[in-house]
Parts: C-alpha cells; sequence; structure tokens
C-alpha cells in the first residue's frame, strides 16, 4: 500500500469520529506510549526479562504497525505529506552520506 | 511510495554497507534517539522552550521521515512486512474497535 | 532517601538474583519502556483518549517511580554516580544557563 | 542528596523564571528528548553506530542526569513526592515480586 493511501485510510478512519485528531504533543505521547509497547516486546523476545505469566505476548509486528499508525497520525494533523518526507530523506542518506560507511 | 517499495530502497542502501542491519536493541536504541529528536522539534514549535540560537531548526518532516526509517530499518532486519502488518492493524481498528469513541 | 541509598537500595535487591544488570541496551529498552507507560498515564489524566474499561489507571507516581527505578539501574550497571552526575548537571545550568530564560 | 532535596534545588531553579513548570505534556516531550539523547549516547559507547566527527560525545553519566532532572520537574509540577513513591515501589518488588527471578 502506498504511503499516499496509508494516510488517507487513516484518514477516514479518524474523520468518522468527533475525537478527531490529536494535538502535536498528545500524538507524540501517543507515539512515545507504542515505542514503549515496542520496546517491551523486544525485551520479551530478545532480552533477559522473564514473562509475567499474565502477559499476552503480542506480536512485535502489530507494535511496528502501531508506531506507523502514530506517526501517520502525527503527519496527518499537521499535514505533513509522508512521500514527500521519505523520498527527500532517502535521496539524502543516498548521495550526502553515501561514504560515511565502508562498502561491501 | 507503496510500502513495500520502501522497504526494497531502505534494504538497497543498507546492503552496500559492511555494516548491515542493527540488532534489535540497537534498532531499538536508534528509533528511541530519533523519536526524541521529534520531540525536541515539537517542542520547539509548539511548546515554551526557547530555543537556542545555536540550534539548527530541522523540519519537522524531516524527523518523521527518520522515526519511518528507524522502523523500516526493525522491519526489514526482522523480515517483517509492513504491508501485512499495516493491514492486520487497520483492519482491527476498522472493526473491533468500531464503537470505542463516538462517531459524528 | 539521598541518591546514594537509592543506589544502595536497587543494588541489595538486584544482587540477590542470578539474572542481575542488564547490559546497556537492555536496561534502555526497558526505560524506553516504562517512559511509555508514563506516557499512557499522562494521556489518560490530561489527554483526549477514551480509557478502556479494562484498564487499570495505575498512578502517575508510580510510573514515575518505575523511571527512576530503570534510570537507577542503568546508572549502577555502569558504576555511575548519580549524586555527582546531578550535582555536575545542577552546578552548570544553574549557572552557565543562568541568563537563559527571562527571570522573574 | 535525598531525593526531597533535588526536588527543593530543582523547584528553587524554576521558580527564579517566568516560564515556570512545563504541562505535563510538555514534560513529558522533554523526557522523551533526554531519552533519546542517553540512546544516541549508548549507541555511540556500546553499539555499531559509526560517530560523526562533527559530534560532541557528551558522557553518559551527563545524559542519565538529565533524565533526572526532567522526571524530576515532572514531579514537582504535579506536586509528586519521589521519596513516598519511590519507597512504594521499591517496597512492592522488595515483596511481592521477590520470587519473581531465580535467588543466587
Amino acid at each position: 500500500m502506498p504511503l499516499k493511501e496509508i494516510q488517507e485510510r487513516v484518514d477516514s478512519w479518524i474523520r468518522q469520529y468527533k475525537l478527531g485528531y490529536f494535538k502535536p504533543f498528545e500524538s507524540l505521547a501517543r507515539l512515545t506510549e507504542e515505542v514503549g509497547e515496542l520496546a517491551r516486546e523486544i525485551n520479551h523476545l530478545y532480552g533477559p526479562k522473564k514473562k509475567k505469566s499474565t502477559e499476552d505476548v503480542k506480536e512485535l509486528s502489530d507494535e511496528i504497525a502501531d508506531v506507523l499508525f502514530a506517526i501517520t497520525c502525527l503527519a496527518n494533523s499537521l499535514n505533513i505529506d509522508l512521500d514527500e518526507s521519505f523520498n527527500k530523506m532517502m535521496h539524502k542518506i543516498e548521495n550526502r552520506d553515501e561514504n560515511r560507511w565502508e562498502k561491501k
């Protein structure tokens, strides 16, 4: 699914509710929450932490999708075009940073 | 750009270097770093914090792209299909959570 | 309770278990997790997010204590003296940054 | 330095400025920022990321102090007694969680 379509699908979902988009600080808090859940999952799967027996182990990929959703909400609420931002960033690292690390 | 293409473009970029993908905890640390930069930018633009004069104000959209990049790297390193994960999550919220908030 | 005593109390607790301290990246992931839970609590108390009925609302102060615990674990594992670090930082902001914001 | 004194010292510093305490979401964003800087430092010291030559390597202990400062600001702004919160949490893990991990 293209980023544009992702932004539109999230927008359609949010626009049906009165609540609407969060304000920037609230969106950021939501993103922080989701990154925290991703951290917990990574600790479960790759770390030394003993799982609590009552805890459901959610899939890591679900947590990544939640982070992606939080980022899309923030971008939508600020009229940021993810495709454009992503292309600009990739263009930069594909060119300016080209020799920052040792090539194969 | 489709998510699949995004994952491939990031993969092509990373595969040219000896360093390769980070391990899960390192990727997570990188994501945490990028979310922190996004937080700083949101504090600059919407919060009460006085900007340091020597600090370049990077665009918020650049920071969001960096978070997207970090998430893509993590997903790639774990063979997670972002399209599939995102669809599963949207399907869930479009159905199960449908009446969680008040409709317009 | 002095910071030194806090570090010692956490150390006594951890040293009774075989698991011991986490490695730096694991400690950081744990901190990220706790900050995420704090973010969720702040969203509950001050934000627009509707509480799920099945969710226990933990006290914000508990979450802050968890963050403090995570930080103390990280500091202990790296032999960092929190008292010294905190004093150095306060000394810096009490002096160098003195005129960064408008005085009352 | 006792936690109570830490809270008072931070309070004295903040109260001299017109700006005063941040609101909860702004404090959280600030904490997220500081945790991000800590993540960067951990990546520098323990991870595979190549340091940029123009980047000053701040001490890890400084970053931990900054996180401690951010947490103290948040606690102060909400009239949370860190000593009390920390004791409650330690009491809980010293008792309820006592057999969660394997003893030495």
